[in-house]
């Protein structure tokens, strides 16, 4: 029998969910607030992790044919006013720049100087300024597709912000494309869509539903909006990226035109899509536990740690001298393309601080080899996806023949434990007290707790979307695309439906 | 007899070298200018260029120790006054963030709105807002040393701006790190500037000469600023990467404290070191000819580009079946640890065209493929090392067994013809008269040529050097750590000196 382990984090998820957040990031040592208002400090733990999700998405994105560029930070303020529902949609929140240097103010400090005749804004996207290189850049069909994607910081002024989901500044992707025709554009929007559910499953294991927005929660100028969403284990849904159809509006705002084949000169159609570091905050709700952070293999900044265990300066000696060749053969050996990503902890502290520390970090594979180990040609191999006492001894040839399944495995198992999380908690629900039943939280000590998803009709009126939003907090995420047709009733008015969406609360 | 050939580029380099510049970013499709005042749009073409230069130095910085990190865009007004001559270089070019939102002016335009109680400047380099968590990160000697780097966007609001050169925002690492000691943090300085003389020489093929700043060029804030410096074909120095020791001046600015072995309290010593996108100017402007841009292998997008010659739809058919077996071929090679970078250009436009094209963008090998190279298995291959016209054919599978040696050899015959136009545009100068005969331009149509750089003795004195640079607009580009103690007179005032100078023009 186990014996039973006191959690590592406090307090636990049960015990408050949003304050666990922050302790594992705390504990992983992932990022932190700075003391710029709503802005973080991704530390190295936290940004080896958006490496790895840059790594892995780049490659996507030049399969798909895309290309990178880099646009202005700055957006003119006369550019931003373009397109009407986009600058409503971000004037409310965005950082403006109106002086260009700082002069002395005669009290010792310094002043702003040198006003600007015009305001800059700081990117909280970019369709207007690429849009005003793209129209440059497009003539003639010839010229289309136009595939580009761009790596960055946007800004937003957000006034509450939380650590990765939602901070002032943060990193992203935007993937901004033209094309000749409405078929091409909505082909595109729907592609990229799909990489984003293929990355989020693959590599961050966590099972998402994609679907399209309803218009409240749209992209301000675009036409449609598609999302993935996804469960956390508060059984809230996150938003985890979107892709936008965004019709003529963008062409019209930028004046994006081209010849067609038959020489006459028309509007093209754009694209835009994106994630950003809000996918971190993703991968910490969706898969730790109460010892903190567990990271799919895939994108584990460490794939396996090991830890000498000895008493003295021969045992440490001999120890390292095992550790060595094996890890020189661990490091031959790949997963999928890359090599395995291993680290010798040799710090002078207990062994047991060390461990707790890389179960804190939420590496995969932890690996204890002592003397006796040794001598048996062995290692004792903990695993992220088990308990932490839970640990085996293994032969080493064993295991470096076995590495790759073992890691294939717990990427697996995390993957599959989100699913089940999710399956557990999504319901088909037709009746309106039973809807309001499932989102009232039964636990009064955290009330964020609640039923989870919810797969019922609606009758299509923003009118009951904002009444149900009103009462419970609870939004449609999507109108998913794989929901089959169905006759029914809405949840809310009774009016005629015939899809269910996905209604949840929502990060 | 080799046909001559009309430039591809115009003007030429003699012609008019700032234009030619200019030009040669066009023809290889790599950057414009932006809308935005001094910000550039930086291209496929040109960012891969810069994937490139990153995913290198990335690798060098982490096998020193280094792990990346993200901070804030904005530094609050306050911290950026800390360190008083940092303030005072950086506060006459600096975007300014007043406001927080966009409303209604009542004129149908939109002002801004929600003033920020604190002024935040956009980050010109980050030493004070990184320091900001530093302070709170090192506690210990055991924290140390702290070995950080950032690659982000920085902003300075520059009066003339010229792409890739100089441009008020651009692209760029930091690199950031904490010492126990002076030497620790000398060690780390020299370090890095090491890794810039590396990465210059055998990635960018550029020679440079490393070298101590004066004091009139040193770093706002810092003890010692060191470079490295490139000449470019116009015989101007290019400063290409600078490392600071930053003494205890901004750990004092800053608050970064540690306790000592000994148990006591003390500031820190830290440095800062940085590239940025202006590699890419250097890199133009060090190794292109009048027909374009000139790659180094190790560097460029693609190695080879692969233009199929055919007459008719079966030719076409037939030599595609060959390209896609020499591509699978050279797909499955390395040069150094990366994957053959090929592409078959099988656009429907002509073939001379594609090749100058091609020429134009830098790609070190062009192979054409026709019916009559498929009959001989042969290739017939362009190198970009050498003159347009100057092609061989050469057997197919002999291309794939050398295709690595060629690349190496390409790489190195940049190199060397840069490293040549250095050695003969190189002079120890010892006579006033001959140094101002050396700088002053021979060519009246081209006032930008001169004599190069010169290695003269100098005194010391910032009165001497601010002389020169008023007369000839030449300045002290460093000390060069490797030249040798050397008794002999200034060559402004004729006051004795220990050790010759780099004079010269810079951009």
């Amino acid at each position: 029998m186990m014996k039973k382990v006191k959690a590592a984090i406090s307090p636990t998820r049960e015990e408050n969910y949003p304050l666990w957040y922050q302790q594992v990031i705390k504990a992983a040592d992932m990022a932190e607030n700075s003391e710029v208002r709503g802005c973080m400090v991704i530390k190295p733990w936290g940004y080896t992790l958006w490496e790895n999700i840059q790594k892995n998405l780049d490659v996507m994105f030049k399969e798909t044919g895309h290309e990178n560029a880099y646009f202005p930070l700055f957006i003119p303020k006369s550019f931003f006013e373009k397109e009407a529902e986009h600058v409503e949609g971000f004037a409310k929140e965005c950082a403006v720049v109106t002086h260009s240097r700082l002069e002395d103010d005669g009290k010792g400090g310094l002043k702003p100087a040198g006003k600007l005749t015009e305001e800059l804004i700081v990117r909280p996207t970019s369709e207007t300024i690429i849009g005003a290189s793209f129209s440059k850049w497009v003539k003639s069909y010839r010229d289309l597709p136009l595939l580009i994607n761009q790596w960055a910081n946007v800004v937003r002024w957000e006034m509450r912000t939380r650590l990765f989901l939602r901070t002032t500044e943060f990193l992203w992707q935007e993937g901004h494309t033209v094309h000749e025709t409405k078929e091409d554009a909505l082909e595109e929007t729907f592609k990229m869509l799909n990489v984003y559910v293929v990355f989020a499953e693959k590599f961050l294991a966590i099972p998402v539903i994609k679907g399209e927005k309803t218009e409240s929660e749209r992209f301000p100028g675009a036409v449609s909006t598609f999302s993935i969403e996804a469960m956390m284990q508060d059984k809230k849904a996150l938003q985890s990226g979107t892709s936008h159809f965004l019709g003529l509006n963008f062409a019209r705002a930028s004046n994006i035109k081209f010849q067609n084949k038959e020489g006459c000169e028309e509007y093209a159609w754009t694209t835009s899509w994106g994630v950003s570091t809000r996918l971190i905050g993703a991968l910490i709700m969706a898969h730790s536990d109460d010892n903190g952070l567990v990271l799919p293999p895939r994108i584990a900044p460490l794939h396996v740690v090991i830890i000498p265990i000895y008493r003295d300066k021969n045992e440490h000696k001999e120890v390292m001298g095992f550790i060595d060749q094996l890890t020189k053969k661990m490091k031959s050996l790949r997963f999928d393309d890359n090599k395995i990503r291993v680290k010798v902890d040799d710090r002078d502290m207990r062994g047991g601080e060390k461990l707790w520390e890389w179960i804190k970090k939420g590496v995969p594979i932890r690996l204890e080899i002592g003397p006796r180990d040794i001598e048996s040609n062995s290692v004792f191999m903990g695993r992220r996806d088990k308990q932490p006492n839970e640990k085996q001894s293994m032969n080493s040839d064993k295991f470096l023949k076995n590495i790759t399944s073992i890691l294939e495995e717990i990427q697996n198992n995390i993957f599959q434990r989100a699913l089940q999380l999710r399956d557990e908690n999504t319901m088909n629900i037709d009746k309106k007290d039973e809807f309001y039943n499932f989102f009232t939280p039964k636990n009064k000590k955290n009330p964020e707790i609640h039923g989870g998803f919810a797969n019922s009709h609606w009758c299509g009126s923003s009118d009951c979307e904002e009444k149900i939003k009103n009462d419970l907090k609870v939004t449609i995420r999507c109108i998913p695309l794989e929901a089959e047709k169905e006759k029914g009733k809405c949840i809310y008015c009774g009016k005629e439906s015939d899809k269910r969406v996905l209604f949840a609360k929502a990060y």
